[in-house]
């Protein structure tokens, strides 16, 4: 039996020896390892205790069985009462290196800073009632003062829809019938968002929920397109991010409309303006994060330029040399270029050969170096054009994946990511609510990571998700595997920086900043919660 | 361009290079080709004119849209009426290697068997009524005629609950409020089977369709384990394989009761007998077939010994021994051992180390050889026992996996199982019902393919999921992957004998069948569907 054991440990070991977690190595310090049985200990009593058997969740269509790791959108309240969330929300969580930056701030958040706005205006394109609060969408848009309405609101019988009504007004007189100005914010509010009935019933499929999904972008780009808001916007997105432990954000900026609105009122502000902005901002709140002596909490920012794979490959060419004369003007902000959208229906990667053969070219011609960072393999086709897209993505020299879920069907691929250094953003939330998995114990995640790819954990787009930070999104991670640990965890934060953008000097700041913070977070596990083992 | 293409082509082939349908050789001949063409077509029109978006399916809680390879129990009555369904309907399968023979033959076929018996007996635990169909299972038992009640019926508001009311009076006299005969039939069949709303609501975990899963098998083992109907049972099964194209069967039938019921009533038939009976229906099957012209459509069966990993690691030993004695008496009829039930909860297969490692010497001793057919990793558990199972089921030398749905997530385990030649007996439909998988674009078979493990499809408890056959089965799969044609079904039935228990001779006999019905299949296609081509 002693001898089959140990063959069996070794069998374990070699399976598992090309996990970026060096599961195999097991160099944790003492600490760490005191931090890694409390977390495997709080883990197990919470699977029994918060969701073991007959634990009913509140699902739309009616109660259902929980299960750690189950749909994000019905667990959401009961994950933020455990241990491990809280444990997990203390976590320096290192970089963001996926997320879209116009789904970044909470839609209750946005909404505040558009209502302070006298210029912001709101129009509907038919009669809003109850039952259309889900069709009849808002659309915004900061208009000229030349253009500003005083139409007093937008629920009233005679309202003609299609004109612009002042925000505050449209607010103000929302029918009572329809919860009055609080009706007003949940209407928004559910435009910007997806709840658990559209995921997991109306909108059941891939297809069906990439409609809701990009019907967000609709209502929120007229409130972030806008100079009046953008900076705030950021500043937001920036600091709710290191209140959740991430210090490094690389944002998807998509640069898809030329102009922003100006605090003129007119679509004039462009896209070197948009970057100065972010600059300025991100600055700012390095000052106030040194100010407050919190300099360990904040490494910086930079934009993974972006446009949707829907334009013509021609049209593409333009974005390309646009994205090349930011990076040329702003060498420091712009980390990569990709293209973004519903890869299961859009074009895929193969369509833009030329243009993005052309660019390695110009490149060189202009002395900058934009990494590509492709979404590919959002998908669960097999074999469909979104699954080849990972043939193409790495063929054309990606430097990450974003989001590369069918990845693990690939074991060439898979080969070629861990010789090359190609690291898989994945977004796990993102996936199961997009329903390319039923829920976390699904996900190919452990697969990926026991072939020895490198991952790095984001949120996509926690404003419409609901996955703020990067907590919700490590804990679904976390409670659903018994093998991952304290090691898995370190794995993911400081690969998050190893694959970041930022070169070698910065690097070795950021893992500094990452250590000395890690050493706090380690005894926070200890001494919480610790005692009672 | 051009020498792009040819670069991303090789790409595409290293990465599939290891699929056992060979991919890479492409070795079809001119009329396959034209098959897998048509299979091509007829897959991608009804993916939008039966699946397409906006089609809806009576989801027990509401409707909800379609996809190809969807919930198959909302999908079943879709999937019958497609071309695909028909052509694979009509496709010579092989083997169908793992199945529980308590779940072989639909339900309302076995009430019919029961209701020719006057001995069978039913009773119930509490008072039966609409409301508590779910909850209240008909118990069933052949008993000595003199027990034989004279019971009017089971749902009277004098009858009490505990007592055997003949099976005929009981359907007879059934409430007429509950439906009379015909709401009898539903309330048995009911208890038979996983219906959608179990499946997708009220049963969403895994923990608990199990519970409802393993209920079926307590109402159904009285009626089967019974030597009245026991042989018509077998013939049934058998028989309707066959009517699926299926020439083969390896059913795991568990031998977990010591005795069956005898024709008197008594629970005195030995697992001999049992096995005899197994053989006299084959053989009588194998007759029947002959007589008709048919000996091209069934091979034969045999059986994997089955027992329930619930037993303590000492009685074990009794099963083992009396394996062994089985396969000294029937050598030609044991096909392999294997332990049965839900891994997430039941004893992990080390527990039986002991008794296991024993078993192979004492074969030996007795000069039998009795591979292992194990089930192991039917579980979404990363590195939970369910999974560590997968480990302990190769280190002690597994012919076979059943199941082995985690294995995706394993890559030296693939690896062994590639090079040691470890068939995954794999079931689709299963793992989507019980909770694996929300979805078949979601199951991990493809990534198993693409890692070059052969796999067998299998249907493992067909008429508690409705799955007859292996068409569903099949249908569920080649509808999920655009990398699936007609080499991969080939593979799939070819397999199927390959990693049977037949041996040299047998195989060489049975691929010369199926060569034969293959070509037959083959031009079905081309004469049925290909002339709009």
């Amino acid at each position: 039996m002693e001898a089959y054991l140990s063959k069996r440990e070794e069998l374990i070991s070699e399976d598992r020896a090309l996990r970026p977690d060096g599961f195999a190595s097991k160099s944790l310090t003492p600490d760490e390892r005191k931090a890694d049985e409390i977390l495997r200990t709080v883990r197990a009593a919470e699977a029994e205790s918060v969701w073991g058997l007959d634990r009913k969740s509140n699902h739309p269509h009616g109660s259902q069985q929980m299960f750690p790791g189950m749909e994000f959108l019905t667990a959401r309240k009961t994950i933020m009462g455990t241990k491990i969330f809280d444990i997990l929300s203390k976590m320096p969580k290192g970089g963001l290196l996926h997320v879209h930056l116009d789904a970044t701030v909470r839609a209750d958040v946005l909404l505040k800073l558009a209502l302070q706005q006298p210029a912001m205006h709101v129009r509907i394109s038919g009669a809003l009632a109850l039952n259309s609060f889900k069709t009849v969408l808002p659309e915004f848009r900061a208009l000229p003062q030349s253009q500003w309405t005083q139409i007093a609101g937008i629920t009233d019988a005679q309202h003609v829809p299609g004109s612009w009504v002042p925000i505050q007004n449209a607010r103000n007189n929302f029918d009572k019938a329809m919860g009055g100005p609080e009706g007003f914010d949940q209407w928004v509010i559910g435009s910007l968002m997806i709840d658990p009935s559209e995921a997991y019933h109306t909108h059941n499929t891939g297809a069906k929920i990439w409609e809701k999904f990009e019907s967000t972008f609709g209502v929120s780009g007229g409130l972030i397109l806008n100079m009046s808001i953008f900076a705030e916007y950021i500043r937001e997105f920036l600091l709710s991010s290191i209140e959740d432990g991430v210090s490094y954000v690389e944002p998807r900026i998509l640069f898809w409309d030329k102009f922003m609105v100006g605090e003129d009122g007119e679509q004039n502000v462009p896209h070197r303006v948009w970057v100065q902005t972010f600059e300025r901002v991100m600055n700012e709140v390095r000052a106030k994060m040194h100010a407050q002596g919190r300099d360990d909490e904040f490494v910086g920012a930079r934009i993974v330029y972006s446009t949707v794979r829907v334009c013509e490959s021609s049209e593409l060419e333009w974005f390309l040399e646009d994205c090349l004369a930011l990076a040329k003007e702003f060498p420091h902000l712009i980390a990569g270029f990709d293209l973004v959208g519903h890869e299961d229906s859009l074009k895929p990667l193969i369509y833009y050969y030329e243009p993005l053969t052309k660019f390695a070219e110009r490149q060189k011609e202009e002395g900058v170096n934009i990494p590509f960072m492709f979404h590919a393999g959002e998908t669960c086709g097999d074999g469909s054009p979104a699954d080849l897209n990972l043939y193409d993505a790495i063929l054309l020299g990606t430097k990450r994946i974003g989001h590369g879920f069918s990845i693990y069907k690939h074991p060439k691929l898979m080969e070629i990511c861990k010789e090359k250094g190609i690291c898989i953003e994945m977004c796990p939330i993102s996936n199961e609510i997009l329903r390319f998995t039923g829920s976390m114990p699904m996900h190919p995640l452990p697969a990926v990571l026991n072939h020895g790819v490198h991952v790095a954990l984001c949120s996509d787009d926690p404003s419409i998700f609901g996955n703020m930070g990067l907590s919700f999104d490590f804990f679904q991670v976390f409670v659903s595997s018994e093998v991952s640990g304290i090691a898995t965890l370190r794995s993911f934060v400081w690969d998050s920086i190893k694959f970041s953008s930022l070169d070698d000097e910065e690097k070795k700041e950021a893992y500094g900043k990452l250590e000395r913070r890690w050493t706090t977070f380690i005894r926070y596990i200890i001494d919480t919660y610790g005692r009672s083992m």
